[in-house]
């Protein structure tokens, strides 16, 4: 029997109950709710709510109970409830259920001036807590795999697209760093999420606050938080944070479905800039020729998940009368899937960039490569004093020029050269240079080997 | 070691393996993939690709295994890969390697004409085919218990609303028609759906077809299909019909959602016009007198997620080259969860429906109810000549009138209706009448006596 | 002063009635108002609620509001309301006003059995019905393009991809015919929409019905639908059919986006496979040398809003009671945003499509194209007697062999091949060549010349 | 001819030009444009890239654009292109020819060392920037007036909800206070947001820096950035602060959503606990006697739009490859719409709350109101000694004998408690008052009158 079961006649339909248990999902919240009702527990003798003696064997009870679980001898999945006929509906009740078994109705004593809806609101943000630190980790490893690579292939010279048409020479490593810039804004996102999250609301009772003097500073320092939130109907109908938390992760992998983007293109038969390792690509059941970029394509699939459980939430929120509505339990399940998939990704991601082997020349040793300096040429007009966009004009009938005639802009001869211009002179060969139109790049951040060794440097400080 | 690893140097990563196995999502699939091989072995002998003898041993060992599973003599979640080392990758790759270890290479066979590409989308295919069957049957369901509580009920008269104020009086039971029809569109959108998920893709193989001589018909037609999917690149890249199945269980629950934003607030305090039974309502943790709508509220919340796996296939589907890529792994668990939540509720809502009790004169013994039937007193006038637009503007005074002087409209005097209108008479008391409003309804389709039943009779006609 | 202004004190603040007013959005409306409320006053005149002569002069009026509005002599978007100091809130109260300002109270008598409940229901769905057939013929047009193009190019061969590495050869024609059966199920899908959208909800009312003798089938008729929504109380409140045609939309934005990535890739440098005629690309402002596939870009881009305009109306509708709340107006926006965007983009994906040139020799002059071939190389072997699964380890390790010594399979020697496996015979060479692999396909549905010849042939009769 | 013309053989057709260009939404972005490019020509003068008098007679022209632009006498939206006869691709091609065609040639050096890919980015921030600051101050005013009611009203009881029953008595002020705290967490996000958003990303060129000596930090100082985006790549391919700026904007209409809804509920017959202010309710065209929330329900209805916004661009920006692509475009529609919205929202909500007038007694003076001082029973039996758990179930039992008997608590008689619990005694009643419940409320941040008043005291000097 439920333990709010007083007023009812007849007892849950068990479909309704396995409707609504969320124990399938929340079990993976006892350790945060343990320690939550230790603290409370704690708190409610200082305040003198029940006694010191109570008090402590309530807390040495859940110890026990915490030690249950981990070793796998009490299984939360199946915790029958009160009457031991029912699945129990929540991580709460099973835990509260084996309390009262264990040490009688002093056990009941646990859940005064508290309610399951402060409880799963002060369990769900222990848990965001625990899991943007983890998340904050898994970032870091990643960026420094991406500022390895970038070490480890500083010469390296690729061709950097815009449409996806090759655009301008870049930098390897520079490109690796624009991720590297990205991942840091995710890192700050998640960073300001805690600070939200970093609140207790324990305390707040059902919505109106308890009638008993506890003290919401003792548990919510006790419990590591900075401080509470304090309106007790804002604590406990809210589940902004938890929004936050998985638009953080969405923007996280929408950064990853790009990054993954990339590797798919770049390990195809027509790119062929790199390779990723064997151990993280996989063949084809019919075709046995395939090396597949599985985990990139994965990762970038993953995506669609993590933007539905933002939308989830996003909908299940819209238009709920405060305080609590049953509703709130739909949020749990997409923080773990989105908080499980990003984790699972970052790892990938980390190891799969460590297996990458970049194939250096590639590029350089294209024929045409340098028409992608048409913008060098271009800005070299404008050094001798056309105006820009007359500069853009002469190089696009330069290039149209080299195009049609298959030649690249160091086969066109000077005198071509000069039919399209007059300010064209013999310096011009200097500046068409794969190499050259890299140091040539004077503006910060730009990927001049000066700018990204700065940024190497400064990035690995920062991720040492 | 996989099956595909003919070229590879290194295994693949423990994590990447767990990564990328989709065997504890799509084990689920067991049946589906077994007869899919069972059809295609057949076929195979048939077309004399293999021999009779192979063909037989080959579907007499499916037949096993599929025992061994049904069982759980055969766990899927945990086969090793072929080497034994690692965890299969999926589910045709685990029982494929169980079949080759129960009789050799000629289970090998079993492959010939075929890819894991058109298996899977063979599977997804059939699977689809079996739920919207458990859907349609669902939904059928919940009409018949809607359909017998309006029955049951077909002089309840309740308050219609528009912006949640009322509005005009209706029939209970024509209320809960007004949703028995929506779920009939719901049930035609899920047949409209199967036509197109009906058609095998079987024998497109990875992409292109498939050099030997196999005949897709025959399997279609032995798998239970309509026809083929002809396209071989089409069939195995696709799947539109996966989100179409996605949209409908979303706008189905769109429809659930009002619904249970209706029983939740009727059995509010406020309202008060229903109770639904204790079966399906549950108490609070910390306030006694509490009796809680939280099936209903459940099924409002959980139209998130499937919102949410509905948005997850599209951004997987988003700008995919064709032919199959590994993101579409990340399609089946959405349609997986939508199903399964769908089919949940659809349960949940027929037996909540059933056991809710109506408190019939909740709305009728109301002081002031007849100030809804305000409509009818501007069609009063109209029919005595006075353009509607004139006659809204006259009842809107009325009206006014009532309220500041808190008198129902059958308590304001004639003589102050004539100071607003000459046209009012005495006649006027026989349109003040809840009862009366119903039954002078005359268009089709709408809340009078006469056309609810025939109504009723039509959908009891139909659902029987 | 607004029209149902009767029982107020004071006028709307006039920022609440711009925001507010749906006018500047349902102004395109205009012609399925007016249409709407021509056939509503003959309705009215042959079931003797209003005379004749009323019913003509009434709609005679609406008739010269129409050309008012078509030539531009009245302006809708700036319609006063009824005391001419403030906007209009709608098109329904705009054509009204002007109706009345026009034959006087006369025009009073339109609205009679009628609500603009049930009259927005309407507009929308004859809007819908003529927005399905525009897309129909688009999408056919795009159909057609695709299909000129894949004949003009049946010989043409080309890598077919999956996980975007090179799988097998397929035929140009029949990786288009892919995308052409993928947008005959969108077509299928809005036809399926259109059957539900074209019932007519008029004489629905507010919501319960009216007590007028009107005829529903009458207007229905004279409208062109092909039945009327009977539930008064549905008619008015629900809108799936325009989330079922914003989920159609999505769906062919999805298929879109695949296309337009298609060319994004094939157009690029590394590709080179096509090129996009001058007319639908773009420079840059900066780079002489870029031709950007912008319009593809955009495709796909706009898939995004696609998918936005169904979110919004899925959480617009979600938890709505019955019947209808004004959350329902901001579900106009979506479907005309998703209509337009479809609209222009599939337009533009036609003229795209027939401005390709395609480099025909492009791969087919590749060295190693023929490790495309690996499978047949294995089916070579299966032939032979081996099973599948070992005759592909066995291509594994010849192609392993082959690109280590950067040969293609043509060029390794048949000793080598005989050390792989002594099934290799003379008869190999027959099998590795791109143009018989593609003759050797015998599946219904491949990429051979003779399936992919029957398949343009049925396309060219059906989309004639 | 667009100025990229150089390499180009056909114009672009007149309907991709339509289709691709963004002009009609970024005309807005003239004010951020023009003080970029006159931010840009002051650098490169004080840089020695153009000269001091071609910087100045181009920032003179630009200034004389925007007050052309201002004045009406510059249509952006129908400005031509450079050969006049296609109109312009966007805002900055706009601008930029009406310079040239002003200034001449020198108009054209403008553009030197910059590139449209950073100029956009560029004012999307700006844009973003002062946008943040309108809807802080909009959130802030919105708090007010919360707050102002909240202290009008210090002393209104309210029944607080849970599962939308009643669950426990509570301050009006204080469950305003609780959406007070609420969007205080919005404020801060978008204060986050800020942060990253306000850092110059001009003079990252096309994706890779340039060439000429800029200065990025005074170009970015002059713009009141508090830095630089430092990698190029990165400056130009992410749009991550955009999503989270529409995240921020999904959280806040989400806020919105919840206190609309109960707006509606409250304005209910049924709830009839405020009545809004006539200027932000309308009537019916059909039913004399209504008076509407509308306002509350679009609001609630706007919801929608900014969630699709949000879904908008995570879908764009998905699988992107670095840097610019096309789609970006996309991305600044969601934007711009999702920011007009919650402007009006919040204006709206902020008038319409000035505009309620809230029915003091209407709770309070109901016979079983005092059934929501359960939990306090409970409490009142805990303080006596029984553990909770007990004492939940006994008054359990005492509630339903109260609704048995159509009996408040105060009615029943004291022996009938005791026939429950021998520990009710006579101190019994001072528990039973509404009154009673909220001032003995103890615990920080409850509905307490203490706690109350320091929380207003608190926000009155925090908005002041």
């Amino acid at each position: 029997m439920p333990l709010w079961n007083g007023r009812f006649r007849t007892r849950l339909d068990p479909v309704a109950l396995e409707f609504s248990s969320s124990l399938a999902v929340d079990q993976r919240l006892y350790r945060e709710d343990i320690a939550g009702s230790i603290a409370h527990a704690a708190m409610l003798a200082t305040c003198r709510i029940i006694s010191l003696k109570e008090s402590l064997r309530i807390q040495k009870a859940l110890k026990q109970i915490l030690r249950e679980i981990e070793s796998g001898k009490f299984l939360l999945k199946s915790a029958p409830s009160r009457n031991g006929r029912f699945v129990a509906e929540d991580v709460h009740m099973a835990i509260e259920q084996r309390l009262i078994k264990k040490i009688g109705s002093v056990g009941g004593k646990l859940h005064t001036g508290r309610s399951r809806n402060d409880q799963i609101a002060l369990d769900e943000r222990m848990y965001l807590r625990t899991c943007i630190g983890d998340l904050d980790a898994l970032l870091r490893k990643f960026q420094s795999e991406c500022l390895k690579k970038a070490e480890a292939h500083q010469s390296v010279i690729m061709p950097g697209y815009t449409h996806l048409q090759r655009a301008q020479p870049v930098l390897f490593a520079h490109h690796l760093l624009a991720h590297v810039s990205m991942l840091q804004r995710d890192r700050e996102r998640f960073e300001d999420c805690l600070r939200r999250v970093n609140r207790s609301p324990l305390g707040a009772g059902a919505l109106a606050g308890t009638s008993f003097k506890i003290d919401r500073r003792r548990t919510a320092s006790a419990l590591g938080f900075v401080g509470i939130i304090e309106n007790s109907i804002d604590a406990v109908s809210d589940r902004d944070v938890q929004i936050e938390f998985l638009s953080a992760c969405a923007i996280t992998m929408m950064h990853l479905s790009r990054f993954a983007e990339e590797l798919v293109l770049w390990s195809s038969h027509e790119w062929n800039f790199i390779e990723i390792g064997d151990a993280y690509t996989t063949g084809s059941s019919i075709m046995p020729q395939k090396k597949n970029p599985d985990m990139a394509e994965l990762v970038r699939g993953k995506t669609g998940r993590v933007y539905g459980d933002l939308l989830a939430l996003l909908t299940v929120m819209k238009g709920l009368p405060l305080a609590y509505n049953r509703d709130l339990q739909e949020g749990k399940e997409p923080v773990f899937d989105a908080a499980d998939t990003l984790q699972s990704c970052l790892e990938i991601c980390a190891k799969m960039t460590r297996s990458i082997h970049v194939n250096r020349k590639r590029f350089e040793s294209e024929p045409q490569a340098d028409l992608l300096l048409a913008t060098e040429l271009a800005d070299y007009l404008v050094r001798k004093g056309m105006p820009f966009r007359n500069a853009h004009a002469v190089v696009g009938r330069v290039v149209t020029e080299c195009i049609s005639k298959h030649l690249s802009l160091k086969e066109l001869s000077l005198r071509s050269y000069q039919r399209h211009s007059k300010l064209f002179g013999k310096d011009l060969w200097r500046v068409i240079s794969l190499e050259a139109s890299i140091a040539n790049k004077k503006s910060e951040g730009s990927t001049s080997h000066v700018e990204v060794r700065k940024a190497l440097k400064k990035w690995k400080a920062f991720l040492r």
